[in-house]
């Protein structure tokens, strides 16, 4: 026979320690040099464990003091990097595909709850930060595939559970490339592009810096780490390597294809969501929690040159494919609230899907508000998903 | 017993007709003062029939000469405007809602076909016209729920088909406000906005114009025709009123809540579509054809100030609601491309959602056409369908 | 270009006219001998009207006395036979499956209406006959997707509409073996077989007649007539020939596989049914309607023997496969009901699914009743559907 | 704030130890004396784990010698009773109805693997016995919401796991009505009834006997245990209580609403499936699996009288009602195999729905072994699942 396949836990989170005293250390940074923590072979499947995206700064309380103060430079904390080899031992390599299936999830045992967030607009802000510029926050408990919450009575939902990031360690010349393009960003300044309304003195891009900055087995504040973390890539934005991509649906049974850039792929994953819309309105865009993932990954050598193309100068600009799983709640009735390219004050803004998005969701939000809610409970991305058919990327 | 409820034509089309013959003439300007053409009763099953968005201009052949030098100054043909009364024949009034529920719709008979075109960069342009400049169109035969075309062989698929347009007259008042916000933007100019890459000497609004005019009953050339000519608002973008809302699920047993602004509502459909993918990749976005819709009308009085909000300075700037119908074919596998706000040449924009859906369409186009296509061919959106969460809307 | 594919009718009706004056002549009996009324080519749209299960027997009245002195012996009213060819000439022959493609299908323009009614015990009779004794009928108008009812205030659905009888002509060999096994059943008698207690003095089986018997072309009265009539089958049962099949979801986009019994296929269909449940629980089973169907056929030569198995003695015992199309309505909220295999008694039956099933439908209908409706207005299959996983257990 | 909801563990499987040596003896008989185990409050999510429903009888291996001479007297192994009170300690009474809601379940850690099996004909046998009379065993292997098997090569499917067993404990009064019909089944003997053929010696009920009988806390060989086990019920039908449902879809999400006939409930579960089809072909009819349940009960006081409707001679003849959970997976293409009323033989059956139904299953099992699979591997449900709207017609 077959060894029947329970999962191997290749990263385990102990609850009642911190961030930085985990067996296997997190890390919240995309760098080639970031030190696998981890090996598994394709076709095993192993688990891997997470703490939510922000290692558990935010408590289960009333208070939205935390969520106020909160470091944004720590952001996300991510499992991994796991280093994937083929059942010969041999390693993915650069060009190859990495496809991750994802056949189980769920929160922590003992840790089941999560929270979702409103920031403050004058420590991160978000989408609607004109309309809600007081960081709130409201706590969810998790019964199975249900959440409620103690500070939206009468709401309890079925959610789709999904991990927000999963994506593999860039190279070092894609890395540069990053680094390059957001320096360019945010030199240039406002004046030199679209200015997007939602920008509010918020940073253009964050360039690497050493605050807030955890690199795994990577000493922190040896010369290494300083070179490191100078050079690491934030965690926020999407990139060519999977990263952050927010994926309501990617739950039990997706298939993710990603690029690999260095040998054995170096696989991280983290800031797992109970469930979320098909956008991020609040800053937080979905409930938050800690989590585990059941993995298991083949290795399409050669994959990338066949089946991703690159979308700009080199042939490293390329993007993840996702496979959807064939689960996911069943509704049979759908509301959609159309927004036009005109802004608050009756000024058109030309083919301004931002503008347009937003005009939406105030719409979703107003009109569920009507039901008894305050504006503020009904931001919560998971009623929001009414409006299913917005996306709202960056 | 009651009547049996075999619908009332209320606006019939003739096929061999031109668009200026037909026994009620059609409309492609939204205006208060544009006669209705008929009248019916709320809780009454009526059919309308209309004619493309092209009015025939299109034909079912090999050449895409027609897509080339079409006169978009002439789109889109609407049937109506349809004047609606209660059961005691009272008017709907402004501020109440008209809800309309699509009860069945289809081809008209005989005309079982329809086109997708990209417009010519030169002639309309389209979203990805710098990538497909030159004008082409793709002929699409349908089979019941099935549509298949000479121009894709192998290519067979179950539409969802919608109008494209439903919407009611403005006001003079909401059509000033329209006018004056859509003059704005074409006088402050591309610089006083991002500039959306997709502009390239597109004007950033058609304001009123008589060129390609048609207003149902009032007759061409006469002081009044010129007046409202000059008022009249173009159909492409949607505005309070509905309009060009392009929902791709807005099929049988869909019900839309629309505002009231003139006495007896005065709705006005056209548009339809075999089926459309969630945005507008070529510059139709759709599969055209002409068709029938029955629809069903109640008045809910008042209903405007209960249940929408206004959203700008105005108690008219109000959006519609969609209540999306029970029935949609039934997909078990789903893949998603996506695209991050880095534009082709590496450069990267901040938080812009038209680059990132730009890059997802292009991503899921080069991946379409691996499978023995031309990119051309995988630009028609009912095959883009399958990056389904993705708006795109202006 | 290709030709437009516009359904060719090959079968009109005319709903003024009575059922033996229609142009091309309706039968109730499979039979190899009756003529082809028409013929079609391999893929090509073709349109086949069709009367209702009755011939219009029925009234849209508030009378059930139609039902009550119905002549079941005239049911089912078939169009057809069609012959088919392929695109050389070549007619299917015995061995081949003809697949069948339901395209598009509806009421007849100007018959949007339908019944459904309780058969009397004394005539006809049904599932529940012991419960529901009394002749019945609730007539229903259709608005599009949606049905309503006068006799039952408050309840409008979308049905799932699907022709309840398509087939093809069996051979002489076929339905020898038909009148044999058939013949025997009512021969031995309710002692020499399990006796389920729906029998009520129902015959065991209905052998060939000439009583209320149609056969096309071939003109009443004469031998050939005569002859005929005594050796065809009777449309009740559904046999290898697919026949009376009442799937509720052989809608548009389905597909269904016969085989070919006889040189041309002679392909016949009926019953239209508006919706029906996941069983007949009132006599008729469904909302039964007059209606037209597009289909387009392929013959698959030598099929019938590469796909089908013989599952009985000769190699003439197959069944057709059906293919399910992607549409229908979506639902998210299911109750189900069980049932036991123990009566109303009390008395218990060893593995009994039609005790068990009677107990299932039996209590869904007790738990409809409790809101507001008789139990007669909840017995019709419709809103039976609801209930659509009902266990036959034991 | 409230308590975080991380589930209560009330009955906990230590799978190195014997059935009986669990620290909650399990039971695998209906009776309302044996104890409750444990105690839950409405409200309170709480975890049960079960063994598999032999026990653990079977083993992870190539042979079928398990399964040939399993002694079926010990199915199946239950969790429980679970006395259930309110917050105020008060516990569920007769009359009332209990809700339990499925929040949660799957595999037991470390356990992640299940079997489906064909029973022998002398042991046992099953619906299909003559088709299949031999022992066979497939092993299947659990990745998350996937399964796959070394016994079927290339199949992998989501499974829709619940528990196959959810009942509470009869009164003695609902006991004695039990006990009376079942013996009365055995004691008429097969000629009084209609005779299933799949009887084949098989016993018509099977009667309390203290052959293999555990009864919980109940110490075997007292006089006490010798009483009960002399009058308590097997758990293989289903009854009045719930018991043996195994319903497909009641997986997480779903609510069943349980009558109570002894004060407190005495729920009891187990029988866990990773997915079954719409019917038992195998005689396992699912893949057979250890593991856990999280459940949140309420008692609805007096809601059996206001609920439930007695359909036999006593109150008590009453069947529980089954919500559906919202997540499944999500098919878009489906078979329908057809099966009559005639047999193997070519002998018709009066609308025999268990005939019509084999003969269903065979053209199934047929047509599903022309893809390189034996008839044997294919018997198992979850494949047939894909047949899943399987028609018994006749």
């Amino acid at each position: 026979m077959m060894t029947p396949p329970t999962p191997r836990t290749v990263v385990s989170i102990d609850l009642k320690k911190k961030t930085w005293e985990q067996q296997l250390p997190l890390h919240n940074r995309w760098h080639p040099e970031i030190p696998a923590v981890t090996e598994v072979k394709t076709g095993e499947l192993f688990r891997v464990e997470m703490v939510d995206f922000t290692g558990g700064a935010i408590k289960d309380d009333n208070s939205a003091n935390d969520i106020k103060f909160f470091d944004l430079s720590t952001v996300h904390y991510l499992s991994g990097p796991i280093r994937v080899v083929d059942t010969e031992g041999k390693p993915a390599n650069p060009g190859d595909l990495l496809a991750v299936e994802i056949c189980n999830l769920g929160p922590l045992p003992g840790d089941e709850w999560g929270f979702t967030a409103i920031f403050d607009r004058d420590n991160g802000g978000g989408f609607l930060t004109d309309h809600f510029p007081h960081a709130t926050k409201i706590v969810w408990y998790f019964e199975g595939i249900y959440a409620y919450s103690p500070h939206i009575p009468g709401v309890r939902f079925p959610g789709l559970t999904h991990p927000g990031i999963i994506g593999t360690a860039p190279s070092m010349e894609l890395l540069n490339i990053w680094n390059q393009r957001e320096a360019k960003l945010q030199e240039d300044g406002p004046e030199s592009l679209k200015l997007c309304e939602v920008l509010h003195g918020r940073p253009l891009a964050n360039l690497p810096s050493t605050k807030g900055c955890f690199l795994g087995k990577i000493k922190e504040g040896t010369p290494e780490w300083n070179k490191i973390a100078m050079e690491a890539a934030r965690t926020i934005p999407g990139r060519e390597n999977g990263g952050n991509c927010d994926i309501k649906n990617l739950s039990r049974g997706s298939k993710i294809y990603l690029p690999v850039f260095v040998e054995g792929a170096n696989l991280s994953t983290g800031d797992m969501h109970f469930s979320q819309g098909d956008g991020e309105v609040a800053f937080c865009g979905a409930i938050e929690m800690s989590g585990f993932l059941e993995l298991k990954c083949e290795i399409i050598r050669g994959g990338m040159k066949e089946y991703l193309t690159p979308m700009g100068p080199t042939p490293l600009h390329v993007n993840p494919i996702f496979e959807l799983g064939l689960v996911e709640p069943r509704f049979s009735e759908w509301l959609v609230f159309e927004g036009i390219s005109v802004d608050e004050k009756g000024r058109q803004h030309f083919l301004d899907a931002s503008v347009a998005y937003k005009r939406a969701v105030l719409n979703a939000i107003d009109y569920l508000s009507r039901f008894g809610y305050t504006k503020e409970q009904v931001t919560w991305p998971c009623i929001v998903k009414t409006i299913s058919y917005i996306l709202y990327k960056s």
